[in-house]
């Protein structure tokens, strides 16, 4: 079992051979954040020699909020935490690596009500208060059995620290492990903000999927804590791409355990929390773009900025389309600063724009305006910028004020590497 | 100038180096279709050597139907295309390569009326009966004058046949030519259908476009033709992807010169063309699987059939969802079996399913069923059949009878190369 201490000792993975050369320098160092313990434990299901399971311990009065997969194809645990979430009460989250627990049938549904069960005994509540997500194969029944005979060990191992090893007993194809934390205030007291992500592409090769966990001490109502979630994604997980392809297991929770000791939110508009609401937000983009800075063969990690759009969501939707253009990503690779592409990807989307006042700039410098390539046009800067590990394109539609920001990387000889020779 | 002689001498174009392994042993022999004739030359628009536009001039009487694009980018020959539908009227077509007259702005829509007027005037109609269609780079205005300067030669080289040359001239990254043909009967008189196209992806890069040609003798009445190409079009243009980008450009028009002699058709479902309606149906889904096999760097043709949805056009949806995965398509490449990619791409096309009756199986064999893997699934079989140059895969969703097959190809290497390194 991994604790607290590993999180000294652990921080240079980003520097491993093979992490994404896109990876941040090194996890972030993160407080505590009173009213949760957590603990890792190594439970077999998949993976040797590695941890593979995470519980969360919350006080009482913790609050949840969620936000899921709109697969079809959901996994067991997505199905049970959308059942669950409605009370907002939370006392646990077990997380495992290596089996998705997706396309399972019933057994599937057992198996998280199983680990439910056992973990509820453990902490003395309700099991309809022990969230449950899972990562890993498609259409293998999980070992339940395994995952419930480490829950005593686990909570034996509880402590206020660990959050690396939290981050990587959660990971599968991940190159590095991700974390992000802000701290602020709330009525003058401090608030702690920390989150884990894994993801490596929106479905790693069968190793379904994206999950990401946020822990704060803010004291804030389920109701209220669900819209804040819900907007702050809509700008974060929900604008980026690496391939297109959505999981069967994609979740997102956040808890907010109330220890701050501040009077509880009950407003999401509350100007008490403005500045916890712009924490969360970069919180929650840091944890996106890190998932996105380990998409499968990533070289090149793109920023797209949309505006003049009919709406936000309009733009949003355009943004999607040329993040996820195999033409406009494979140009990126080729430091190609193929123009032409964008345009497809921009026509493509179904929103409306003005072609005769489409603008596109690559880099910060125009390349397109007013339907029409920029006179003059110098490609020196432009090929130089496109050199970089960085690409900014920025494009204006024309026809109104709705912006967004997307995040993606290109598409490499390394992605094909990594798909299609998975199993083999 | 090419004419019809050089059907005779060029129909090995697809034992070339370079051409797509998927490609068909040869170029169809076409038979006349009466009531027209056709020309091509070189205009110079781009390339050197080799023939760039193609005239088919058409007997008063003719009529047309056309579907286009759906992009907010489309292209000024597709705008005029549109404009002029509607009187369901034809007597000719010039199409180009090399340029594909898009994001070229009010300059782009001059050159198309340019190109119209002039050929009107060498053909005594209506400038408004003279449909244009091009291809090429974005964003670049087309060199008009050679367009025009080319019409009287090609006019002077009208000629029955010359169809492979035609197909020939209005290709740019096509590896080969592609044609299709069949004759039937109407009122026992008997009708040619001939079809060109010409693409190899959604988007070639750069050289955006699909672009497709159907000519029949046939007398079907325009909005009786427009209604069978689209319901044509539906089962077969739009049901293959290569890479789920969308053209500027792309154009599928049909024309029917009435030469044949029966008597008009004025209704879609007249059962005087039962066989006239397969026969079409077959001429475009043979053009469109010809597309896809011309893939950019396609090794294996994907026929994906998907059964027990809730309509055809949400199994539709489904089939494109597998087919546009690249998770799905690098499975492929790698010769894997991988249903776990194939539940995740039924999952997020966000049409309702079964999770717990959906099956799939692979080379007729079945992986899935009942909601999770076969039991004692033997993957030797399976395994084999991936290792071919042409992969089925069968869904069924489990909830009605809606059905479609969609076509696509594999996303391999060649195709990073291909996109990553064309401006280079």
């Amino acid at each position: 079992m991994t604790t607290g201490l590993a999180m000294q000792t652990a921080s240079d993975v980003s520097a491993k051979p093979g992490a994404s050369p896109l990876a941040p320098a090194r996890f972030p160092e993160m407080p505590p954040v009173r009213g949760l313990r957590l603990a890792t434990a190594a439970a077999g299901l998949r993976y040797r020699d590695r941890d593979d399971v995470l519980l969360v311990v919350l006080e009482p009065g913790s609050a949840v909020a969620g936000v899921f997969t709109r697969s079809q194809t959901a996994a067991a645990p997505v199905l049970w935490c959308r059942q669950i979430l409605g009370e907002g009460q939370a006392r646990g989250l077990v997380v495992n690596a290596g089996n998705a627990n997706a396309f399972t049938g019933a057994a599937g549904d057992r198996a998280v009500q199983q680990t439910a069960v056992a973990a509820a005994g453990i902490l003395g509540c309700a099991a309809d208060q022990v969230f449950v997500a899972s990562t890993g194969v498609i259409g293998e029944a999980p070992a339940v059995d395994r995952l419930v005979r480490a829950l005593p060990g686990l909570h034996n191992g509880l402590a206020a620290g660990g959050w690396e090893a939290a981050a990587r007993a959660i990971a599968t194809t991940d190159t590095f492990a991700k974390g992000s934390t802000r701290t602020t205030e709330i009525e003058g007291r401090p608030v702690s903000i920390n989150g884990i992500a894994k993801g490596a592409g929106m479905i790693a090769p069968d190793m379904a999927t994206m999950l990401a966990f946020v822990f704060t001490d803010a004291a804030i109502a389920p109701a209220a804590l669900q819209r804040l979630v819900e907007d702050a994604a809509a700008r974060s997980f929900n604008c980026i791409t690496v391939d297109g392809d959505t999981s069967t297991n994609d979740t997102l929770l956040a808890f907010a355990t109330a220890a701050a000791g501040h009077a509880p939110v009950h407003d999401p508009a509350d100007p008490r929390i403005d500045a916890f609401r712009v924490a969360l937000g970069e919180v929650m983009v840091d944890l996106a773009t890190q998932v996105v800075r380990d998409g499968e063969g990533a070289r090149k990690f793109i920023t797209i900025t949309v505006g003049g759009a009919e709406s936000d969501a309009a733009a949003r939707v355009i943004g999607l389309s040329i993040a996820n253009s195999p033409l406009v990503k494979t140009a990126v690779a080729g430091e190609d600063a193929n123009w032409g592409r964008i345009v497809m990807a921009i026509g493509k989307a179904g929103e409306r724009i003005d072609r005769d006042r489409l603008a596109i700039s690559v880099g910060g410098f125009a390349v397109a305006a007013d339907g029409g390539p920029v006179p003059g046009y110098d490609e020196g800067p432009v090929a130089r910028h496109m050199k970089g590990a960085e690409v900014e394109i920025a494009v204006d539609v024309g026809v109104g004020s709705g912006v967004a920001t997307v995040w993606t990387c290109d598409l490499t000889h390394d992605y094909i590497d990594i798909n299609a020779s998975y199993r083999s």
